[in-house]
């Protein structure tokens, strides 16, 4: 399965006035590592658009659990694997510690989304996209 | 159980690349929604320190499933409910519609987090904050 | 001049371990009272595409004063005036109060960007857009 | 004058549907290296508080231009120097350059805020934040 792994420094203003991290910003977080581990497989937004003919792979579940608090300053290493491919979806398991205690634990369900006619959005197959991805599974592994 | 509405204008920032909302802005709302809420009813983020000791009702969990896009200019309704009260934790549903149309839905578990000596935090009971919730049930509802 | 206003509740998780609102948020909320201002003119970003055949009006310059702090659940009352107008810039000047008391003031210069060619953007003259803000300018004056 | 350098990866979910960085983004990517160049001189909130009696380095004025747009996946590095030490502020000048041409170019104006009594705010003078910022100048630069 393709894996990929980076890390975030928490910011100060990433956190909330009870000095930990607001949740959204996990979210944020997982978006990102879900891009750069793209970019890392020579995919990016463009290549959605024009070799995929798609806007995009965009989220139709996600969900978080938090074990614990991250601070201001903080290291997150933030561990992105693909954990399922079905016919019109996948599934990102997420998973992110600091010095080695996990924080949160989560996942995003994404489709390959293409427009239907004017604004109206629908899932296409992810095939495509999978043999974008899995090509270089032995490429790069980080950034 | 408590029930409580409020609304959001989806603002072009709010947006990304494929001009539909960036997805963690959803828990942003989610998270105003809750505040909002508990504002509705007198408790304050003072109160859940002064009155709680507590440093605020943070997550422990989180979900949504997207339903359909939400675009700049879009009245996105929020509607939030406590859906179940357990010893240490609190569940939340949220439903958000545009013109009618459901595009989201989602759930935040809480816990009242109170210091457990220097920087760790652990849940406590969520019965004051029940209490407090509660007793004004059937006064505002909406903001 | 045209004038514009709205509010924003602050939110807890607008705000920092401080527990004053992070101030790129300022930002966020001056945009978004642009855009609403555009809207209430009836001028959306599909019309700045397909009637000014612009991807939109971007910034050039921005600043702000911070005069006080603001805190979870201040009502932020913000009102814009489009302060000047020059042959391919505007500027847009912003205060924001809570109860009456000014907490900041800023400002935006923007311009009407086109494509260049390519992904390259230039400034164009915006004029055409001048008129389409100032047509209403009897109208609606608050959202 | 003391300098700092940090880099950041622009992602997808920076971006808006103009397909740029939506600007206030830059304004966080600010503040987040001015924490970074304080936690490499070992400058952290915690200090700020227990050593300065401080709630932080506050906000007074902030200001930036937008020299060229930046997308999903631009390297953004980012120059920081404290450019002015006065009696109650000091100055930050920012620079983000991507491949080597510059993007944004801005500003920060810091003050040290106490609290003075209650809830109320005011600055105090910047000396010993200076000292503790300046220990160091000869340290490490980058992060």
């Amino acid at each position: 399965m393709s894996q990929f792994e980076t890390s975030v420094i928490v910011s100060f203003g990433d956190c909330d006035p009870a000095k930990i991290v607001f949740y959204p910003n996990y979210f944020r977080w997982f978006d990102a590592a879900f891009h750069r581990f793209c970019a890392a497989r020579s995919c990016s937004q463009e290549r959605f658009e024009q070799e995929l003919g798609s806007v995009g792979a965009g989220l139709m579940e996600v969900g978080a659990r938090f074990k614990g608090p991250a601070r201001p300053g903080d290291a997150l290493a933030l561990r992105l694997e693909v954990s399922e491919w079905r016919d019109k979806s996948f599934r990102l398991a997420y998973q992110g510690a600091i010095g080695g205690v996990d924080v949160v634990e989560g996942f995003e369900v994404r489709g390959l989304f293409v427009r239907d006619g004017g604004d109206r959005l629908r899932a296409a197959p992810v095939g495509p996209l999978r043999a974008l991805l899995e090509r270089d599974d032995d490429g790069a592994r980080s950034g």
